[in-house]
């Protein structure tokens, strides 16, 4: 097996001497670039590679894994640093490639609703430059984060039930792979039979089997009616159920996010508004006009069945954009409810039919917790976070809190579900892989071991140490 | 690499022994069942397996291949011979192991909307069974293919359009792996981030990587109203830039199918109808009665821009079922044009704003041909088949096909486009792998080698020859 690369001291000067040359003031040895490039925006402790290099080609990142592969250097591929397990360390050390500066968008084709732009491209860059075409790219986990590192997490977010996840909705990579190769995925077909599915294959790997350097994804037409609300409800239970009922009936609701009371109260705080502190329902509806007014109408009957009350819809665009800013920012609201801690953010998911019951079962076992918890979830794919509000540095905090997510995680994967809805495994959940995939494991290592055999692509991630 | 497993004259009498005390008279060594098992139903020889193993468990499956992986021989999974790429035949010999026994419905779960079902479960099967339950199972490639086969092949069919293909509807499988191991590619959350996904490797893989046994798929909710129509065109173009058009437009059709004239004619010829035989389009809608209405208003507007006439409504199911009954035999309908032909469907798919002039050049480029020729396409993906009906046996008129497609698909690839929409490579594709996947070719071969060493899981496929 591939085992973990170990840390040198330092680098050998021959791979500093080399990337200096290929990259002049791009390559960056000082401290505090490196510890902001070893930690994203979780409780996890940061880990700072050696050196950071800033690519500005696919050709460029293909020189310095060469480079790397010739001398067994880890790298560890760097996006916006927004990711919440551990993705971006570098527990052995290494070189980080930051592809935040690859932020070219290289086509735009209404005609085929598709783009392809350069990895370090952000959902917010993308879309705002794709406004006046009537165009846009769903996926959104709220994060300013860059397209090629969510398609490296397999990132969803708020539209998932309506759009899909970063499976679904990219349609070619290219990458470069641990010996230097660079290889597009596949054609701009939208459909295609041709072969082992690369794409989504580096899809969700996270840096271990190839570097993403450029991606084709899908587009869609800006909807012609756009509306959304909030509702509240008396108890988690009653919030969940109304969404579930309304995706087995069949409304397709463009966004339907669960907050609970104390995370309205968090927001109340940050954001100086005066949501009902209750648990709370944010939808949306895409569509006509006459569709949007539809489903409107049957989510209101759905919700009122199970004690849905106050329906408020927001009035004209920029309403609707400060609630999903709202929405969007509840990590920070949450973070800010005490000082100098960090959010522990889990992410389970479940079949929907289960999703009312570990919801439940959840909120009764973080009651009693020492620490500020609250919960989220984009029910309507059977996911949701609980927001643990953390002191990382305090070992019994961190004790209670790695329980109740073990927990969480165990009762998830009995109910046929999963570890991670969407922030990956990176160094944190790792753990839970055996759990989750039993004998999978052994297929996923072989498909390492061959693509990696060296074992330098972001090492100590995904999957868990032989 | 895994080099292709030579053909012994005979199985080994340990393995044919082992195999008899495991399935009794399941086993079957008769010309006649192994010529049956060794050709799908397009244009290439039969290859015929040394033994038919008909399995009726995941355990069995798993006892074969440990049974074959000791002795080294090859294993072709069989499910309803549908397959139009030989990707059933036997180059090397070997087991073939036909899974069409096992054909449980497993669990059939409403409120998330899934099912999970064993591999040789049909698509008419599974959907005569769910239709009490107001559910379906959209992904249709028309034929009565096992959904074992058809994730497989990566297969989709005429509503992939609005529901996507085998990749975006299948959760999970359970699969045997080339040392028998037994694996379940993901758990039954709608969406996860955990590691690599295994279940979009597997699906597509031609039985090369594992043996797929078992599948949880999704479902749908019967759309409460359906609507069908059928209107012609002047020509090829204006029909294919009329659904361009819609889809750009984002109306959401569930099915949008391109006839030829002379498809019509073999239509008409076939099933004893009077269609007008001209370039046609089959459309199909699917939503609540106010959105169906909407869209099939909108489609109208759109196609009389392109000189569309005669929207014919089917009235009712019975004659909606009629139409679509229609479009699913095809195949046999042009392979009736020349009796004791066949039909070598071609499949290449391209981006949509490709696809009209991909049509028009391919409609001109097969005028002079020596033998009646066809097109139909599902044009909403920018997929099509040219149908080219030929006597496999005439070296001549193999060869007259064999240069169309091979023009055919270098277009289509020069377009960003696949070689493959739908029918998978088994052997007939191999050839073009490269030219569509470059480099890629190496990951593809690296995976296979990691996951099948010994090369037995149905050598010959999809992989061109080192």
């Amino acid at each position: 097996m591939n085992a973990p690369v170990l840390q040198p001291a330092e680098l050998p000067t021959a791979v500093t001497g080399a990337l200096k040359a290929l990259l002049g003031p791009r390559l960056s040895m000082g401290l505090s670039e490196r510890e902001q490039h070893g930690r994203g925006e979780s409780y996890h402790l940061g880990l700072p590679p050696q050196a950071v290099c800033h690519a500005r080609t696919t050709d460029e990142v293909a020189a310095i894994v060469r480079l790397c592969a010739s001398h067994r250097i880890p790298i560890i591929p760097f996006g916006a640093g927004t990711s919440l397990e551990g993705h971006v360390g570098a527990p052995y050390g290494g070189v980080c490639i930051d592809l935040s500066g690859m932020n070219r968008i290289i086509a735009v084709r209404p005609d085929d609703l598709d783009a392809t732009i350069e990895a370090g491209v952000t959902r917010q860059q993308l879309n705002a430059f794709l406004r006046d075409q009537g165009l846009f790219f769903p996926v959104d986990p709220g994060a300013e984060c860059t397209i090629g590192g969510m398609a490296a997490t397999r990132a969803s977010g708020t539209n998932a039930v309506r759009y899909g996840t970063m499976r679904e909705n990219v349609i070619s990579v290219t990458a470069v792979m641990a010996d230097g190769t660079i290889i597009r995925s596949a054609s701009r077909a939208r459909k295609s039979s041709t072969g082992y599915d690369l794409t989504r294959l580096l899809v969700g790997s996270e840096g271990t089997l190839g570097i993403i350097t450029e991606l084709t994804i899908r587009l869609y037409g800006i909807p012609e009616a756009v509306s959304a609300a909030t509702c509240t409800f008396p108890d988690v239970a009653s919030a969940v159920a109304t969404v579930v009922s309304a995706i087995q009936y069949g409304i397709p609701v463009a966004r339907a996010e669960f907050l609970d009371g104390r995370t309205m109260l968090a927001i109340n705080r940050y954001f100086k508004v005066a949501f009902p502190e209750t648990a709370t329902l944010f939808f949306e509806f895409h569509g006509t006009k006459a569709g949007v007014e539809e489903q409107a109408q049957q989510m209101q009957e759905i919700a009122a069945e199970f004690g849905g009350t106050g329906f408020q819809w927001a009035a004209g665009q920029e309403e609707l954009n400060r609630l999903w800013h709202v929405r969007h920012n509840v990590h920070y609201a949450i973070q800010a409810m005490r000082p100098g801690a960090r959010v522990w953010g889990t992410d389970v998911c479940v079949p929907i039919s289960q999703l009312t019951e570990l919801m439940r079962t959840t909120h009764a076992d973080t009651q009693g917790a020492s620490f500020f918890v609250t919960m989220v979830g984009h029910v309507g794919d059977g996911n949701f976070h609980v927001g643990l509000i953390i002191n990382p540095a305090d070992p019994a905090e961190m004790a209670e809190a790695t329980a109740i997510n073990d927990r969480l995680v165990a009762r998830a994967i009995a109910l046929d579900g999963t570890a991670s809805g969407e922030h990956g495994i990176g160094s944190g959940k790792r753990k839970f892989m055996t759990l989750e995939h039993g004998a999978g494991i052994g297929v996923m290592r072989a498909v390492k071991q061959a693509l990696d055999p060296l074992g330098i692509l972001n090492p100590g991630k995904v999957l868990p140490d032989p």
